[in-house]
């Protein structure tokens, strides 16, 4: 693991996300920049001191010099270092599995495209949020035609921990422009959003509209977006990410609309699909219950699931879900085997469209919101 | 009443809620168009023949002669008839109570605004929404400044009975340009949207954007419009109305954040009103029951409410309590006596926001959605 | 109308309910047994003061003398009064439409039963809440096997205005053994739960156990009824009624549970019906929205709605419905013609039902909660 | 771990809840009765073989004598194993960790008290449920006396997987007396809810009437059971627990009641505890989030939680976190210290209170639900 020391929330999901399903054993280390911290940390946590590093450039030449080395590195650091840190992993062919937004910025994510593509090593980026089991579901019901031609995508990721001016670790970061890169809520959890429509649409719009504002005095970056997405085939969508709405905690939701049929999905109730087809009632699918359509071709939804409907799954059994998709990819290619059928393991076309994404708000915004195209 | 003949569903709304507090006798009425089928509606609903009218304005003319002629006319006809119909009561000091949208066109509203002015009568719009008690509490806990200074309004209406093509009776005048006017679901749920939010927050934004869409094909109106706001306070907000969201009903739905508390409502469970507090448990609100803040100036909750707390009222009732404001605001005119304090009752300024909104929405989607100027 | 003068919740909720569809109108009243009580509330709701009495027996004389006397009567009345207001009106061949429980005592109901067989006079029960749309689709499921043979039924009623000693004019009688009757919480809620329970499944237990509480120092009726039900059928049932369950408004909900599916009911939002059957997805059925089932003999919802789904009616609507059913029974016998098909009108066996209900709980109290037979 | 092979679902549970906070490491097994059994189940989860055993009594004696032998030990076997595996293990020191009901016969139980009242070795109940963060704030705020007096405890574990004959393994021995016990959902999910309702309100009932059904034909133990609850201060309950309640999943919820204010609690939304003071909105308490009272006395809810608010926390997160209470009182015994302070672990006291409770409702259930003492 790089990065995700002491105080970090987001390290610590990882640890339990990767030890959740027993695929994985955290070895060695850097995981702070701070020397000190990093010792600290490593010691915390039980690691061996000796696979304990200073810097990430030490680990992975040290990992990949020993025999028994690090087979795959976590990247839990603050946006920027992103692309370093995966940049000397996969140039040693260790794999990554890296924290998003890719990169901190699209020339970056351009780059590491470049040096993934040539790399010995899987690159694996945790969007999380696609990775449960509902979602896969909601997935695969819109590509069965279970709603028709979609024409409408609303979703939503609302937050309020920004609402006032603070100084914990996590808000530090995450709104200094070196570190977060360009995008305040669009990076950190718009991207979320607009990969989640992605993967229960199977579609990316070609053009959007962002309005963006920073409400809190003295933010330097957007603490709100307002963004208004189309789609080629002629579909429509709505995205809002918002980290000062007081109330709402982690709340991602989405809705979408087609000719025959609409999904609803909420964060707060993860194992809860609604589908609601035209002039039927609308029926609540739950994690491990019957569905509605006859099991949507390359849905594995078993395997994403641990235990009995109404035992609640969530947040940390989701994430665990993509670093056991990991493993499963990583074991295959290890025995030389194809990937296995039914993963969906977000990478680098995913890290590529959240930068795409980030950087059409921001040259919207500054064209008082204009419709502009999402790159390329 | 003018129009609400047999099959119209918002004329049996009108003639409901007039009736549930004991306020209004229903005595006259021009029900259709058609002079037939007026007269059938007439015999129907057990109006006295004589005082079944061919057209409006034989009926104003007639009812204005009688020494016990109505002293109120409800307008429930399709959009286009509004204006006339306003016009020829209004002249003859005959009280209105009109449905909205207020008129077909904003040069229609700017006139009706005039000829309000200086009619010795009232004007009401029946933008029932406003009058559900949990809204006014909203209004008053806003103004009370409980949520702090307001950064956010998501205001959104969706519902799904015009998913296909369909040839109701509410659905083909309300997708005719000659009989709805310019908006389709801008104009007939969209306005209802736009002055919720200002109901809510006592704000009205001054631009906005609008990407308006007709999905079903043939469709001449928009049936979904995906709308940014921007307020002079450097408030923001998104406003979404569709009538092409299959298993929504009757979907309006509003959230308000403000820099200390946000605010939450939805028509499904119209007696609700979320206050979240930055901070602080959410607490849930109830029509009736006791309130977070120590009573907004110039509310009379008490007086919407007819049953205690767990015994829902809904549609009518809040409709109702529309019709009962303007009673009383009818009965102090005719008294002599000021309006009494508290109500708070839409009318020619709503309207003539309302048709505004319109046609900023059409301006801005024909200049791809650009942001403009909301006039006046 | 009788009783029902000011400050009665319920005599207000009978007038709007009886005008709401515009079936009654409101001319005559002995509205208080203080006559000059009465004769204020008279004149406050605008009756005639020529047929405002100062007692039900002077009504019922004066009235049926009338060449325009009054059709039917509502009686709202504390209990102890039903019975003999109920037995003047009938002997007179005026219909009766009167509060539950039916009468103060079983010896009364089983007195009024027989009275009541020879009357040339309708008496309706207003079992309010057997009348929402949902209940009726409920009912038509069971009754078309859509659940199977039924094994379990879960009522529950939960109040909580009795927490705390109170002497507002609806708790004071009630709490009153000589204008109650015998039962407190199982006479004023606790027979709506068990008429409820017997209109969905169509059956009535045959045996019941009841432990009865006065949680209130002082108060000399039951506050909360634990009760256990047993069918002859096997099915078991469990029925909770409270008045002291802080944070509950007017929460009855039931849930049937059959070899094949389960159904769940909530007035807290009347108008959705959950049907679970046992394997599939649950489906969310919507007041004047699609079912589940084709439709069930002799269910005539439509005519209990006024408005389309998402336009939420309430309680209000719910009785309102009773009053027009009772009307179209009315019109039906005054012409001659046979009662139309599809009404469901509560009645001396439910009134029967509930005594025989209080009875039975009472009896077992008493019993250290043993199991009694419920008469007869 | 003994028990726990391929195919058992709680066997998986209580690896995973082991794991997932990195307190323990599962070196050694004999999970299952079947040696051939054990064997492949001990390779499908990658245990050495070497400590792989046939039987429980081989593993306790060797791993006793291991140095690095085993710590603590998992039972996850049906439930008439778990009093020999407990005494096995207890008499040579190793801790218990065993799931629930604690034995299969409540002579058992008390036999097993005495045993580990003199055994050098912890045992802990699995009592998961009572390990939730917001059960523990209930129990808390009950204690400090949020609620006043408490006058009602309602709960109900309701599931439907024995709605027809199943012959899954789960199924299996939880209907054949000689491995479940004399209790079927009593024992299985009613000890569950008797468990709850004791950590939540701090007191036990004294007398209970339980009315016992087997529903589908053919089975030999309770599917359904109908219980009333009476405590010596007075307070009254009912707990229904059903396994044949169509469209529930795992539906656990409890409700308490007191002078001042409710609580209501609900596993299908575990990180919601909803709060009801009388007179005042009800409050939504949520994990992680902000409280209603002050704190309660020897609370540390921010130890129980891994996320954020809005981050789902479920099923595996709440078992993880009795383990993970377990390791801190091993850990604390090893080091000779006391057990840390805020700690809440079931144990013996829980498991015969969990066998009384089974005894006693066996005891009603042939007296005609009579009331009877619930021992000592």
């Amino acid at each position: 693991m790089v990065g995700g020391g002491a105080g970090a929330m987001i390290g610590e999901v990882h640890r339990i996300a990767s030890r959740l399903d027993g695929h994985y054993e955290l070895v060695a280390g850097a995981l702070s920049s701070s020397p000190e911290k990093a010792t600290e940390s490593a010691a915390a946590i039980g690691l061996d001191p000796a696979r304990s590093y200073a810097d990430f450039e030490a680990m992975a030449e040290a990992e990949a010099s020993l025999e028994d080395g690090i087979e795959a590195v976590s990247i839990c650091t603050p946006n920027h270092m992103h692309f370093p840190v995966a940049k000397a992993f996969l140039a040693r062919g260790i794999h990554v599995i890296c924290d998003k937004p890719m990169t901190a910025t699209l020339g970056e994510a351009e780059a590491l495209a470049e040096i993934a593509g040539k790399a010995d090593a899987l690159f694996v980026l945790t969007h999380n949020y696609s990775a449960y089991p509902e979602i896969r579901r909601a997935r695969a019901m819109v590509a069965a035609g279970d709603l028709g031609s979609i024409r409408l995508v609303q979703v939503e990721y609302a937050q309020d921990w920004l609402t006032e001016a603070v100084e914990s670790k996590q808000a530090a970061w995450r709104s200094d422009p070196e570190k977060a890169g360009a995008g305040g809520a669009i990076g950190d959890i718009g991207t979320h959003a607009f990969q989640l429509a992605a993967t229960v649409t199977g579609m990316v719009p070609n053009r959007l509209a962002a309005d963006l504002s920073s409400f809190v005095p003295g933010r330097r970056l957007d603490d709100n977006a307002h963004i208004l997405m189309r789609y080629e085939s002629g579909a429509k969508g709505m995205l809002w990410a918002s980290q000062v709405a007081p109330g709402t905690e982690n709340g991602l939701k989405i809705r979408v609309y087609g000719e025959k049929a609409g999904l609803e999905w909420h964060h707060e109730a993860p194992e809860t699909l609604w589908f609601t087809p035209f002039g039927e009632p609308a029926r609540k699918l739950r994690r491990g219950g019957p569905g509605a359509s006859p099991g949507g071709a390359g849905t594995d939804l078993e395997r994403l699931s641990r235990v009995p409907p109404g035992h609640p799954e969530g947040y940390l059994e989701g994430f665990a879900n993509l670093y056991t998709e990991a493993a499963r990819a990583i074991r295959a290619r290890q025995a030389g085997e194809p990937t296995p059928e039914g993963l969906l393991l977000p990478g680098i076309e995913d890290g590529l469209m959240g930068l795409r994404f980030i950087d059409a708000c921001i040259r919207s915004a500054t064209a008082d919101a204009a419709f502009v195209e999402i790159a390329p």
